[in-house]
């Protein structure tokens, strides 16, 4: 293949247990990926080594040489400084002030763009998955935690410090569990795939959950989307009402920014929701009817996302071919 | 003086009980005002007929001639069509498909901007209030309910027919009172006046406040935002313990907008706010960092309005002069 003159970008996906890269063509279609773990414990270091190793890696199967390269951006946890592209914090890597874009930029010899990874994620449906063309499109994604993007009229909506949108700290119950944000009644603390398992391990303990308990006991480590959702299929009641519980209470907290960024578009997508798409979605679309005004319901849709886990590399390498924004 | 060549605008705020038409020159200095009652008793028509009075006499008494006048901003309750110009419905008016911008604009043959009464204030605040310099600003306006506007990066966040920022619907108690939207437990139907008043009559009924009780018995329509501020002076303990829940209340849901839109600067006005500023910013300062995570509550400021009733006219001129958006 001749690749001569042709323009190639790297979106890159850093997690705290995995990360990935993917070579596009000016296209966006993708041309090579790499993946590999995070080595957390190792230290920074290590897994800044990891990073560069696996970039040279998904070149190298790309076949595509340094001077071919356009741009790298990367979908990044934690809190970041966008206009220094430094991490100032990622609890996930066990990083502080770590200046990213500037190793990145010194590694490749290329421009480098950091985004937020659920900011990323949302980009990416909306450029190339579920989310085109939509004036305001809102990204939700439970995992672990329940994230959030927001574009609007085809910009990421931002804070002064990377990213805003921070859907799984909004309020939904005064007095509500505890949050690792140290407030009470977030919804990620009642919704979140964590929140999720810690109640279905509640039940499994109370006997109540049998295809849990024999799987998994009650370790919440082992109490995965997958697992979940096999529960579910395997007729533990209480797993599917907890699930849907969970759903509906992020709906209506959903239907609460549908009132304030009238989107027409929200997106929804994670491992949780990719586990039991029609549940979950039916489970929001009806929490969304409860709290959204009449008016703002008729006009949004929402949707499961297209691209799975290609989203953040997809979104990221398409806002480093934007320039960042 | 000598008007030739210079340039004007009329900032319109068109209120379901009254309306004020003021003339700016080109720097936006008030050039003279022109008030009226809104008749909405007497229909539709007759309600025109006023705005139409209310914008002439101001224009005659600032002495600008038709030529002279660049373009009308007018700030609108209920939903509206930015695009084609049109009221889709105000309940507070009785209107229904009201098509005011052909209407001006044919009257006083210049461009027409209309605008969320809300958005339009909001606008002022931030271009020359309160709100001057914000990347992100939220406004939050309490009065008979709660009404909310954005600006980002110097633009209002609008959805497809009109108005985003329903942040009187945001859901701040799972079962809470009934609202006006047919919802339940919106944070208006819990913080507005509205509910403020509802809660302090049933005080005064049970005669826990004293002054109230003498000054409005227990009618609802008596207790506007000056006399509860005057019950509170006057020792009326459970109106003031009312009013600070009500407040804070509104502060825990202010914060939960702060995390997903990462304002550095809040603005709060309204005829509540007006009547008891500090007791306000207090109870919202402390509601707020209830709710809004930690890194977000050290980067925003929440400030009292600046502008008064002239916020949403001026605002409303701006966006007139500045072609709409």
């Amino acid at each position: 293949m001749n690749r001569r003159g042709k323009k190639f970008w790297v979106g890159f996906d850093l997690g705290g247990t995995k990360m990935m890269a993917t070579i596009y063509d000016g296209s966006f279609k993708a041309q090579a990926s790499a993946k590999a773990k995070t080595p957390v414990n190792e230290g920074p270091k290590a897994v800044l080594g990891r990073i560069r190793e696996t970039i040279a890696e998904a070149l190298k199967e790309a076949k595509v040489p340094l001077r071919a390269l356009s741009g790298i951006g990367v979908g990044c946890p934690g809190v970041l400084d966008l206009d220094q592209g430094v991490i100032l914090e990622a609890p996930n890597l066990g990083w502080r002030k770590v200046p990213l874009r500037a190793l990145l930029a010194g590694w490749f010899h290329c421009p480098v763009v950091l985004a937020n990874d659920v900011d990323a994620g949302t980009y990416g449906e909306y450029r190339f998955g579920a989310g085109k063309g939509a004036r305001t499109l809102v990204g939700v994604f439970p995992g672990t935690g329940i994230g959030g993007g927001c574009v609007y009229e085809g910009k990421l909506l931002r804070g002064k410090t990377g990213s805003a949108m921070e859907i799984g700290h909004v309020p939904v119950r005064e007095n509500g569990r505890l949050c690792g944000c140290g407030k009470r009644g977030c919804l990620e603390a009642l919704a979140g795939r964590l929140a999720i398992s810690a109640e279905v391990a509640q039940a499994a303990f109370r006997g109540e959950a049998p295809y849990i308990a024999a799987n998994a006991g009650s370790d919440l480590k082992k109490m995965k989307s997958g697992l979940l959702a096999k529960a579910i299929k395997a007729g533990d009641a209480a797993v599917e009402r907890i699930v849907r519980d969970a759903m509906r209470l992020m709906g209506r907290a959903i239907g609460g920014v549908v009132n304030l960024l009238a989107p027409d578009i929200v997106v929804l997508g994670g491992g949780l929701v990719e586990a039991m798409p029609r549940l979950a979605l039916e489970e929001v679309r009806s929490g969304l009817k409860e709290t959204a005004m009449a008016s703002l319901v008729k006009q949004v849709k929402v949707l499961e996302a297209e691209l799975g886990d290609d989203a953040t590399t997809m979104g990221a390498a398409a806002l480093a071919a934007e320039g960042g924004r």
